[in-house]
């Protein structure tokens, strides 16, 4: 596995295996990659010929006062991981060369953008939409993979690709739970133990409000009350958000006819937590 | 020639091309085609193995009550003009395709975007990034031409191409003037016989800088004050911005130490006309 450093690099290295025919499938992260990470890794090896992921830990998407500086950073370990999965190249770009300095251009996807994560985090999918189609640009990929653990983020990528007419196919593949159910983020590693016993419960409330719908409850205000009682029982959790949404356009809604998202955001000590589950009435 | 009307066909016959080696050039233009256009064409050709022209009256770069209804259209005229130049692809997509209904991407190039053109008409560099981004990405060329005249145009989507890491060359080309000096618009069109031998004040105006430039004059009031005094003695324009400004960033400068453009837009009855004219003190 080559380590590529620089953008210009990086886009020769594509070009090259373009112009062999080669199929590239491309992984965006921001590096301490944990087994959320692989298992897109490992399906788009079915997929694609040289697999490239890149670490970046993207400053325009964090906030001011939100958790750039402290948010994990693990090369080594990245690298080490990339290879046992047989990754071709890790490129891991400076953020200067992502972004020289000078005026700034920016892509933003309306109306999706302002509400649940968007409304918590200003400008978070404009960091977010620009720095893919960056990567996308450079790398140029065939396929490229994300979790369903950022739902907004893949409904505004999906948007975006479909939008600006990009010709990649995006991937988005389901959430991967450690064993006591708390969905994999490189943010878990700030969770103390206690932090970390008590984010069990947003799963359990995800979990007990796809129980009340496999009953038969379809009123989103009961679907929600069931999940947020489950939440904030347990201390050490505040809510920030917890909507059911609809899947493509992230609309609100107030009874589950066709299929939905339960998306949730929760502050856990320090850390803030995103999880949501795809929730259908029983046929 | 081949008209094309839709984005997934002009996107195959793009994707045909470049796997047989083939290098594409592109022309972007909102038709009613002329010799600025056909200056484009021509230069591409010798770049270029396949020439393709698209033809979009971009709704989104014009504001409430600017000229999107009567700007003038006239595709047969187009097509005719485009196979006496040998184009091989003329791409007239229809509005709906390219914005289809839904949540709106957009790009912008800040800064840049909100002067000059951009403090008279907010929000049309948004409209002409985010279009010309559309183009590059269903054609995918390797060289794309644009017209000087539109020179802040010019500057952002060079700024966008090197920020968003697109892999595509521009190329700017000079103002193509008829023989009364007014530079080539699809707009003169609409100019009454009297507006349109009031507009040749502008070009005069233009020259007029140039001179002074010429005889040792670097001072930006003093050169300014030559071409609006020029433009003003003529009934019936009035300015609405006259600027000198440097070269990639557009910013004002009050002395004309390296080249310095000198940009002008003019109402003249109902048109508003742009020229402008690269200025550099004599060695």
């Amino acid at each position: 596995m080559e380590i590529v450093r620089r953008v210009h690099s990086m886009r020769e290295i594509a070009q090259r295996a373009r112009s062999r025919g080669l199929k590239l499938g491309l992984v965006p992260t921001m590096g301490c990659l944990h087994e959320g990470h692989l298992s897109l890794i490992r399906r788009l090896d079915e997929l694609a010929d040289v697999i490239v992921v890149s670490v970046f830990v993207n400053p325009t998407q964090f906030g001011p006062g939100e958790d750039y500086e402290r948010y994990p950073r693990d090369l080594t370990r990245d690298a080490d991981l990339c290879i046992a999965e047989g990754v071709d190249y890790l490129f891991a770009p400076e953020a200067m060369e992502i972004y020289p300095p000078g005026p700034r251009t920016h892509v933003e996807v309306e109306q999706l953008s302002d509400w649940l994560e968007g409304a918590s985090r200003p400008g978070h999918f404009r960091g977010v939409a620009t720095v893919v189609l960056k990567l996308f640009n450079i790398v140029q990929p065939t396929v490229a993979a994300f979790g369903q653990k950022d739902l907004q983020q893949a409904v505004i990528l999906r948007r975006m690709v479909r939008d600006l007419m990009l010709d990649v196919e995006l991937l988005v593949l389901p959430i991967v739970r450690d064993d006591d159910g708390v969905a994999l983020s490189s943010r878990n590693k700030h969770l103390g133990e206690d932090e970390r016993a008590a984010a069990r419960a947003i799963p359990r409330g995800l979990e007990a409000a796809e129980r009340l719908v496999a009953k038969g409850e379809t009123d989103a205000a009961a679907i929600l009350h069931t999940a947020r009682e489950t939440i904030e029982s347990v201390e050490g959790l505040s809510i920030d958000y917890l909507e059911l949404v609809a899947p493509e356009t992230l609309a609100p809604i107030s009874s589950l006819e066709g299929e939905g998202y339960l998306a949730v955001a929760v502050h856990c000590g320090t850390v803030r937590l995103l999880d949501n589950i795809a929730l259908k009435p029983p046929v």
